[in-house]
């Protein structure tokens, strides 16, 4: 197997399964370290803080550091901070968005934003939605953490943060940027960060819709693991194939 | 002219321009009178209640009972009430509902509803969202009052109610009864109410894509009157025309 000089790995039913741990993925990270490959951890969560996802991790036996977290809120504010270092951001979101955005040393408004950022709020309300929808049409521009519509729960699905995201859309007419997967922007702010071309890097994940694509989409290697949402029958249906489907990360071997 | 039996009346742009009255309007309604011709009052607007509707139609100079307004809110209520009169009812709304569902004597409840009602409710919550969606998912019924999913104001457009209708029929995958115009389920209301046969009422309004085709789809003739929404220029481009269209109400003569 190729030599990567950067590891794109997923968390949920890639590096455990809900509060299930996954053996496998705790011998992948423990080979990673052994043989100082780089990673970063790349999920669609936004809610979560940098520290909470790295508790989650030791919970099942995976150490991590903070700097090894991507979220979409991360690389939202990173995204805003190099595009313009001044700019004003309204957003709607959890503590993941605001800690990121904070973070990052992004300014913080309710008045006239640059941007507006949107991110899973479940406090949210009508006047928030209804401040998001005017200040995109002063012209704000619209970053969306991420796309999922529906999040299964226990008792059904519940709205995820594109069913806001695309409520917005219909009031102001405007297409949001996207940066969780599938989209590529995550994955950009994850090369820059490691300094890596996407020749160089893979994305490892069991979402084929999700991590999967955002991984071709940005030009990597592609290493798709079974252990999660896609299984190795879903994929007859897709037109491309990721670039390795494995039953699990035992089958794996680390090249340096 | 035709003896109408009935008269299905729009209010904005029909009665009245927002806070500017329309003189014809308030003579048309004199004329109805005179001749004892029966009309009642048809608006999607669900957040209003018939007494708020009866007091606005005053300040432009037009007499009215509250049993001669009609709401998707009391349309609602009475749909439910006829196809169940034992019926539970979880609501999203503002007092327009509420009071239309209390008087039709409804049972409201927030545990197991065989009836979802989602109205627009200017101080709804994530949570109101979510609790709806998991009743549809449980199988109770999902009516909207309307579909307006973007509502013009001097700030900009915010959220209309059809913005959520919409949002909570991506998650439950659940296509909604709706109500309000253009949809013909108030209309048929209003008949039953009058007990008339839609080949004996007419249809006014100033709107093509809700007045209009809502007195089109209840098999309703239909008077279009070019002081609201609609242009003379735009019928050009519409396929089924309106059996009239007038300038003002003015140019309409009563007979019974």
């Amino acid at each position: 197997m190729k030599a990567y000089k950067a590891y794109f790995i997923d968390l949920d039913g890639t590096m455990y399964r809900g509060k299930e741990a996954i053996p496998e993925a705790k011998e992948f990270i423990r080979q990673l370290q052994e043989n100082q490959a780089p990673y970063l951890f790349v999920t669609n969560n936004s809610s979560r803080t940098r520290m909470k996802t790295v508790e989650n991790l030791k919970k099942h036996g995976i150490e991590a550091k903070e700097e090894q977290v991507l979220t979409p809120s991360i690389a939202a504010a990173n995204y805003i901070k190099q595009n313009d270092p001044h700019a004003t951001v309204y957003f709607i979101g959890e503590k993941g968005v605001e800690d990121a955005l904070r973070s990052e040393g992004v300014e913080l408004t309710t008045k006239n934003p640059d941007y507006v950022v949107v991110g899973i709020d479940r406090h949210n309300s009508y006047k928030k939605i209804k401040d998001a929808c005017l200040h995109i049409q002063n012209g704000a521009k619209f970053l969306a953490t991420n796309p999922d519509i529906r999040v299964p729960t226990e008792e059904g699905f519940v709205p995820g943060n594109g069913a806001y995201v695309n409520l917005i859309k219909e009031v102001t007419k405007t297409e949001p940027i996207i940066v969780g997967k599938p989209d590529r922007l995550m994955i950009d702010v994850a090369l820059k960060e490691l300094n890596v071309e996407p020749s160089d890097a893979i994305m490892v994940g069991d979402n084929y819709e999700t991590d999967i694509k955002a991984g071709i989409r940005a030009g990597l290697d592609t290493l798709h693991v079974q252990t999660g949402v896609t299984s190795k029958e879903d994929l007859k249906d897709v037109e491309v194939q990721p670039t390795y489907s494995l039953a699990t990360l035992a089958e794996w071997q680390v090249n340096v």
